[in-house]
């Protein structure tokens, strides 16, 4: 994409209320832009790396067997009351409509996909179903002072399956798990990221959430090094060692919940009423798990995890654009390599606009693209562009010849 | 896609209050599932189609350079207050949240594309500029019987442009407009949509909607079948002939808006202030139009125009599979012909299910493949499978090596 035909640019102001790392970042390089507390618009770089986010997401839990659907957010206010939460779940947001009908805006999808699998599931031979989303969730948060961390509005990828027995969501929940590391490990957050114990509810000892370690965290969590594990405040109340390896030695670090796993057993197919029959034709109450990840959450825990003191350092997998090209003076040879990587099918940011080499070198960092690849007479002299990664300080001359093959 | 693994399947049973024809077809097909009146959950099969229609209207609108943004849902009071329609527009859902924060579900996006612009528009060098997204929208509907045809929860693209003057406003209408005529060609709908005249606000004399002819439309519209235009009814009062033409024959048809175009002018650059610096250095109101098509309302479109008495017909471009592969008894062979079919490439939907002939016809008459390749010991003694156009009466014997070439 021509830089100079994308309408944002970065900026210099900031709403003066966004104390936030990820959200001034993202919003001083033209990522997103502040609608209200805890309301964000995506703008196109932002909305490219939100995409990727979500395609690496979707694949993953594609190859776990989850089939997609699209749940809605107006979700009636019965469905709600089924299950006590209309009145137990905080942060819902509640509205009416015509006709007498009130609404929650849906914060999670429990009350709509249980019913939904129930329509389904007649006998043993129907189960396991794994069924998800890729949708934006309300919450009426308190604390929406975080970015993207903890939104008001806000992308969600949740997960929901069934299962005969508990047998059958223990072998799946590990699944699931195992995709989650994969999730991360691709999106970039693999190393810094934590399996961390939390309460489980009246079906499971626990249930584990998935904790990024960064400053920028909002909950303290405690770590066992030795098996890459962790409890959660509730947890370490209870119990004050490992729950893998019994270590005592667990250290507290701030954490980014960018995940979390849950085994619900039957307390959502118990008030909807979904049941299978077994092989016996015995009428038994389907088995549920949970499964959830934030995309626009992933996104701020990336720029608070990979950043330096002059921008964003996106990793390959979710940039917006593998390479920013800029062309310091010399248009035409730029607009060549441009068209050359393009046609290769490399992801290239190209800035052709008219400015200093200090405003696009600024620009660039910002912006946090892996590549930066400048264009000057300098470079051209000696039939080449120079090639600098983000994360590194030097660069490198590399031929016109080489360079869509370096990037490739 | 097997469909032994998927969790939907053809349901007998109608929601009681399900009145239209596109929602029953959808419904009993397993594509959507009704949540509430006007309310819509996109089942596998159904996102499927979705996604496709999203997609060719995403692309057609980039190549008039849009650029692609999300605005949230979640919009606040105080921009609907400043244009007046918090209280005007009719069918705006309103919520409130902590903080003393009131709200408005996104009915259109005009109070939140405007100030956004107005953040990166300084001087003509910048305009004109085109956002759009492809997003979720609530009206508080009175009417929402009509399924996908008119939700309270919906989906839209909606296209915004900002302009130096009115000239380069009604230059870029046009290019908007061509436009959506491929965009209604490829989704199978050009035929029968008509550019129609509606009424066009301060800033224009028209505006213009596209309507797609059907019985199952509920706008009345006036048409001239000389020009393949039309005009609607607030229009027909005013002038009674064609605003191409002149023609006085017009011919009164049921339609639904599949989209509709809109020269806003200054309505919205106004109360929000955006302004742009001319060549001369002086401030100037930008010019604004708006362009929206909804893609559910496109997909609730098709299912009316493009069925029989056995289910759904799709156009090849949005078919939730090119080929429903139908095993009848011969799975061995069959997943054999799968494997190869989507090696290369083909969607198939195959039905591996343990089930009688005459059920499996039934259900891919009902959801609507464009092609249907039946597999049995019969064509199989042939080195054969039989291959029927969902939209044609006659049917052939294809040899198995000739498959994958005929269905590319």
């Amino acid at each position: 994409m021509r830089q100079s035909q994308l309408f944002t640019r970065t900026v210099k102001e900031l709403p003066k209320d966004e104390t936030s790392f990820n959200a001034q970042a993202l919003i001083r390089a033209g990522f997103i832009d502040k609608v209200g507390a805890g309301i964000y618009s995506f703008l196109p770089l932002g909305l490219r790396v939100l995409h990727k986010i979500m395609n690496i997401i979707r694949e993953e839990i594609n190859l776990v067997g989850g089939q997609e659907v699209l749940m809605p957010a107006l979700t009636p206010k019965e469905a709600w009351k089924k299950t006590g939460r209309y009145d137990d779940f905080d942060a819902l947001f509640k509205l009416s409509g015509l006709e007498n009908k009130e609404y929650a805006l849906g914060a999670t999808h429990e009350e709509i996909v249980t019913p939904l699998a129930g329509k389904f599931i007649f006998s043993y031979r129907e189960l396991p179903i794994s069924i998800y989303q890729i949708q934006t969730k309300f919450r009426n948060e308190k604390r929406a002072k975080a970015g993207l961390i903890r939104g008001r509005e806000f992308s969600m990828k949740d997960l929901y399956s069934f299962h005969v027995d508990q047998a059958d969501l223990d072998r799946y929940y590990e699944e699931v798990k195992a995709a989650y590391y994969k999730i991360y490990n691709r999106l970039g957050l693999g190393e810094k990221t934590y399996l961390t114990y939390a309460s489980g509810g009246a079906f499971s000892k626990y249930s584990h959430e998935f904790q990024t370690l960064t400053e920028a965290g909002e909950d303290h969590i405690f770590v066992c090094e030795k098996c890459r594990a962790a409890v959660n405040q509730e947890i370490i109340k209870e119990q004050s060692t490992c729950p893998e390896c019994g270590n005592a030695k667990l250290e507290e670090k701030k954490g980014i919940e960018v995940g979390n796993i849950f085994k619900l057993g039957t307390k959502f197919s118990e008030p909807f009423g979904v049941k299978y029959k077994d092989a016996n034709g015995q009428e038994k109450l389907a088995v549920m798990g949970c499964y959830g990840i934030g995309p626009s959450r992933v996104m701020g825990t990336i720029v608070e995890l990979f950043h330096d003191d002059k921008g964003m350092v996106w990793p390959e997998s979710v940039a917006p654009f593998k390479v920013h090209l800029l062309s310091l003076g010399e248009n035409e040879a730029a607009e060549k390599i441009y068209n050359e990587l393009i046609t290769k099918g490399i992801e290239v940011l190209f800035d052709d606009r008219d400015l200093q080499a200090g405003e696009k070198f600024a620009d660039a960092d910002l912006i946090g693209c892996p590549y930066r690849a400048v264009v000057s007479k300098k470079t051209l002299a000696t039939g080449s562009v120079e090639l600098k990664k983000r994360n590194e300080a030097g660069s490198e001359l590399i031929k016109l010849s080489d360079l869509s093959a370096k990037l490739k």
